[in-house]
């Protein structure tokens, strides 16, 4: 048993298949999910995913020997703000958090000190499903998990965390927290407020029903992730607010290119520019 | 036996399954494919997939009783020109064409009088993937086939092509070409546009190796029809120009509602979108 006691605060996709993942595995003997919702908690305990489920952050958190925050991003001000005082000192945390710049600045401002007990995380692997129902000890499998250790962690705090990721099945990178924000702002949090934009687009328009009643597959896998939770997504928004302003900006430019050839008729162009996504996204397809 | 001879003019993913469909149902005696690859055209021999290779369009034509125009649609034009008069006063004809305003227009110059033959169709079945060995004998099963029919079709003749496209397993549906080309143009040509757009800039980046490195599920289902035939979709974009690039201004307004409650931290009105566009979606969806 590498862990003993474990608490999951926010028990949804995130926090559930981290759970699922670490008993499958055998590291934790003991885990209680800290969570809003009553009936989420409920269908935890139910499936099996924790076992006992718990209203308070701190007395969850009290007892442990790993916490995992897996909460929208908005709430980690509060949450880290409870824990950071019973936190046991050989404990460490980890989080789930889409965004790293935002986390690092309130954990230090929560946690003081004890900041050089928590590992950031961020698991890539999502989906447009929520909540416990979603949870899965796969969800992890052969995914890439970015840590962004903090220059306060100690080896024996990092090496901790590492073990809790890897035990769920995770290939870990490591990155800084700015790069982070960038990179993902690219090509997660861009693509989502796309497609968010495009749904929203179509839904508000009086003849939605015959535009939605003519989608198709391609429609469908485009906006597969206009799906997701809504208060995720406007906490990752706000959070990474200034480099998602910048991608939307780039994708202007590069949506301008496009509608530039289209409307002066340039196939030769247009078809070039078509073939070179198509050729970098089947690389990328083949390669990953 | 509905057909006799069937003359499938381009033996991609669309003619290729259409041919499949009709040979799975008995509905065909004799597959005659058209095309400008000598490798495509092997393979779809090879398959099964079509019985005789030729070359000449207009040969393949001659002695058809049901004729598919299945190519790109700039290079409708030309077909419609070489195969018009030759064909049977008892044929049909038919066409895969994701636009409508100009394979009609295409149609009536080159045809003339025998434009009444013509019973033009948009399966609406694409899928990234194409040529011959992409084609399958259940790609059109419980899909939707978009039939524009014309004033000058006689009803035996709309009736012959109606059971073709049964023969295949699709759910038919009737609308004019100007509500098809704008419809499509929102819910098709829009994402197809965005998606490669999103992946030309992602591409042309000097860190693109890293970016790909970490796009996961979201980026490799929301830029899947990135990966679709350039040449198909330059004609697609050229033949329905003035509908998408209202379409794009459209986006980018809804694009810019979005951003502008980014910036300005509105976080309740931003839940309330994203949440309104997951919500259009799901029912899409459940009723699809």
């Amino acid at each position: 048993m590498r862990f003993g006691r474990v608490a999951v605060i926010g028990v949804g996709l995130i926090g559930g298949s981290f759970a699922l993942a670490l008993k499958k595995a055998g590291a934790a003997s003991h885990i209680v999910g800290v969570g809003r919702s009553e009936q989420n908690l409920g269908l935890a305990l139910e499936r099996g995913i924790i076992d006992e489920a718990e209203r308070d952050a701190a007395r969850a958190a009290a007892s442990a020997d790993l916490v995992l925050v897996a909460s929208p991003v908005a709430q980690f001000p509060q949450i880290l703000a409870r824990i950071g005082g019973v936190l046991k000192p050989e404990a460490v945390l980890t989080d789930g958090g889409s965004t790293k710049r935002d986390v690092v600045r309130a954990a230090r401002e929560a946690l003081g000190p004890r900041v050089a007990q928590f590992v950031p995380a961020h698991p890539i692997a999502g989906a447009e499903k929520s909540g416990a129902a979603a949870a899965t000890a796969e969800l992890f499998r052969d995914r890439r998990v970015i840590l962004t250790p903090l220059p306060e962690n100690g080896e024996a705090a990092v090496a901790r965390v590492r073990e809790a990721w890897s035990a769920c099945g995770a290939r870990l990178s490591v990155m800084n927290p700015e790069d982070h924000d960038a990179v993902l702002a690219a090509v997660s949090h861009l693509p989502h407020v796309l497609a968010y934009a495009l749904v929203h687009d179509i839904a508000r328009r009086g003849n939605a029903a015959e535009l939605f009643g003519l989608a198709a597959g391609g429609f469908r896998d485009f906006t597969r992730i206009a799906s997701s939770h809504p208060e995720m997504w406007r906490d990752i928004c706000l959070a990474n607010r200034d480099r998602i302003l910048e991608e939307t900006k780039r994708f202007r430019a590069a949506l301008s290119d496009v509608e530039a050839l289209i409307e002066a008729g340039q196939g030769e162009a247009l078809e070039k520019l078509f073939a070179g996504a198509r050729e970098a996204r089947d690389a990328w397809i083949r390669s990953s």
